[in-house]
């Protein structure tokens, strides 16, 4: 019997989230002899409460081929966390009711770790509520902190991002050290785990030795450690570059970013962590400097894309299909790596039940011995992940990105509230 | 008779300068029989004072050729403007000492305004000191505001960075504005001249259509009317991106970001404008918000720089050899523009005496009437300026840039305190 598919993109967006809907919904036109329609969700699982479904058959074979190339979630996105069956019922009840109204027996959800969860749960209703679907969860995540495969889609690019503009910044500031600026921060995203800012450390390599101090999230901030470090490399290099990562914090769990900072109306953070340790250095080496903040910049940033990253992403939402119409429920496709150079990977397949609500941090051998730096099994780890370009078209000088119809398909159901 | 050439780089550093000094480079190796060696100031103009002069010729021509696609300064910049004749006659002394001792005969200076008036009193030494000179300036700045050129060198990648840039986090906030972030704020550079902010404008076109707000140095701040502004966006999107110049300020001449921000050591100025602007909207509109601050990323951003701004500043550092050699003295060439679409230029020469010290603003009808966008005409000016792509090849997921050997030629003068 031919049902139809529900698809979801959640949490924060990436470069590549729209290569995994590519991926879903290309395959599933395969084979419309098992799956009718891929209805997305509107702003996400809320689109599935709501009934606002978007019907991807009005979208043509070229605009889905083009989510490939193109940053963001094509359907909207949400932070939106279903709780569990316990505690609202009634959501899980909603979503019932808008499955069955429109003939919904398969569900994709496109998220990180607490979409997981939510996928999860969706998995678990045929069991516990006696409704027949099969939830397969699609991974996406730039903070990379999904257990199991061996990264996330999304994560690569933002790495490529930020170490090629850790690059250039370098060198820009080795240009001007001599009389001007000596010191430059770049603050990168990943509040709870240093894969991000990690990406930071691989522009010393065997082609480049350029003077880069790391702040983790993941190793408490310490100041007078920090300031040697940094004046070593200055003495040494004449300049030094920081990448410190929004979750850096101090040995009380205080993110450095929170450091007391006021405007004129009395608000506190206004600013990030990146100027305030700018500012700590200044104090203390009085050094010139310069601050940079990527923060969504680095995210969507799918200019410069990691190729293996748009591959991963576009494979990871084709396996999903494919391991549904093989009759799974309740896994995630993952990625296996088989080498790292070259580097070659391969599909997986997780449990969710392993995956949801768990959070995979840097290992603390990832991270050196005086906690500023990538140790080199972490630049093997990361090495590949950055490699390759997928270039978007142009035209006028801007990449071609596609912006979708998203025809909503009739209600059939009276409002709900979420 | 062969003289040496002395080339030097000049004040903030862009993608593309360094195409500039492989234009210089390699046009004047093909004139052996006129130009000797091309010796390049360490850190700029400093390296003449010192008689720090790196032998181009120790450099291959492989690495000299990957100079097009490297950003930065591979010789070292400074900010330093030599006084003028009268008021530090000792400086130019020393100039034709070190000159004389090193039978330079050329001097091709590769920066900005500044700069450019550095050239010109170079130029006059003949006339004014008896010393045998003649002085080409290379135009270069990210502010796009010297006189009579089209456009500068640096500037064109750096809109192109902050189009694509404003573009891509337009859609992620997109996706992301129906229960999250509706508001992204990108600081720019630009303290003077709207130049760069304007980039931000050409989201919207023919085949964008984004909301975006521009805060120009030219226009004085107008909190009401921004707010409006960007309330009514908010209301008809459900979204809006304000790009902000770091020049940006009140109508008392303060700026935006020194709205009085204040750290726990009491220190002004820790952020920039961006959280400022960020925050003015979340007191009256109450939006969740999300800021990015590009700094050095922006000038640095040799990874998708525009293809028509690396051609040009190839160019204009090969026409500036040539015009030397055809005897010019105190010019700059400059490039002339001859058709918008598709976009034609040639190569001009402007006087340097109507080039030192005059600053190019923003035309005012190259903002709209609200002072909050870019006009039809700015958008025809800006258009050509970001076109095309000039990829640097890549070696592990970075991009493949040259540090040259930088070898000093040995001494023979005593030394000089700059």
């Amino acid at each position: 019997m031919v049902k139809n598919a529900f698809y979801a993109q959640s949490g924060g967006v990436t470069a590549v989230i729209n290569a995994s809907a590519c991926g879903v919904i290309q395959t599933a036109r395969k084979h419309r002899d098992k799956i009718g329609t891929v209805y997305a969700g509107k702003n996400g699982i809320i689109g599935a409460l709501t009934e606002e479904l978007i019907d991807t058959d009005e979208e043509s074979a070229e605009d889905i081929a083009s989510l490939k190339n193109t940053p963001s979630g094509a359907f909207g996105s949400c932070r939106f966390k279903l709780k569990s069956l316990e505690h609202n019922k009634k959501e899980y009840e909603r979503l019932i009711e808008v499955f069955k109204a429109h003939n919904i027996g398969y569900f994709f959800y496109n998220g990180g770790g607490d979409s997981a969860d939510t996928c999860y749960k969706v998995s678990q209703l045929s069991e516990k509520m006696g409704y027949p679907v099969q939830a397969v969860h699609v991974p996406k995540t730039v903070d990379n902190d999904l257990p199991i495969t061996d990264n996330c889609p999304g994560f690569g690019s933002v790495a490529k991002y930020i170490a090629i503009s850790a690059l250039e910044a370098s060198f820009d500031v080795r240009s001007m050290a001599k009389t001007s600026t000596k010191i430059f921060v770049l603050e990168v995203m990943g509040r709870h785990a240093g894969w991000i800012a990690a990406a930071g450390g691989l522009i010393n390599n065997d082609d480049y030795d350029i003077p880069v101090v790391i702040l983790f999230p993941e190793i408490e901030f310490n100041k007078d450690k920090f300031l040697e470090k940094v004046d070593k490399k200055v003495k040494e290099y004449g300049y030094c570059t920081i990448v410190v990562s929004e979750g850096a914090h101090w040995p009380d769990g205080k993110f450095l970013a929170e450091q007391g900072t006021k405007d004129a109306f009395g608000h506190a953070q206004l600013g990030g962590a990146a100027p305030v340790v700018a500012n700590i250095i200044k104090d203390s080496l009085g050094h010139k400097f310069h601050w940079a903040v990527a923060d969504y910049l680095q995210r969507a940033s799918r200019h410069i894309a990691s190729k293996s990253d748009v591959e991963q992403a576009y494979a990871l939402g084709e396996a999903a299909v494919e391991m549904l119409l093989a009759g799974e429920n309740s896994i995630m496709p993952t990625i296996e790596r088989i080498s790292d150079f070259p580097y070659k990977w391969k599909i997986g397949k997780a449990d969710l039940a392993d995956v949801a609500n768990v959070e995979k941090f840097m290992p603390r051998d990832f991270i050196s011995d005086d906690g500023f730096d990538i140790s080199a099994k972490c630049r093997t780890y990361l090495t590949p992940l950055i490699d390759g370009e997928s270039y978007p078209n142009y035209k006028n000088g801007l990449p071609i990105f596609v912006t979708l119809k998203n025809k909503l398909v009739v209600k059939k159901l009276t409002n709900f509230d979420v």
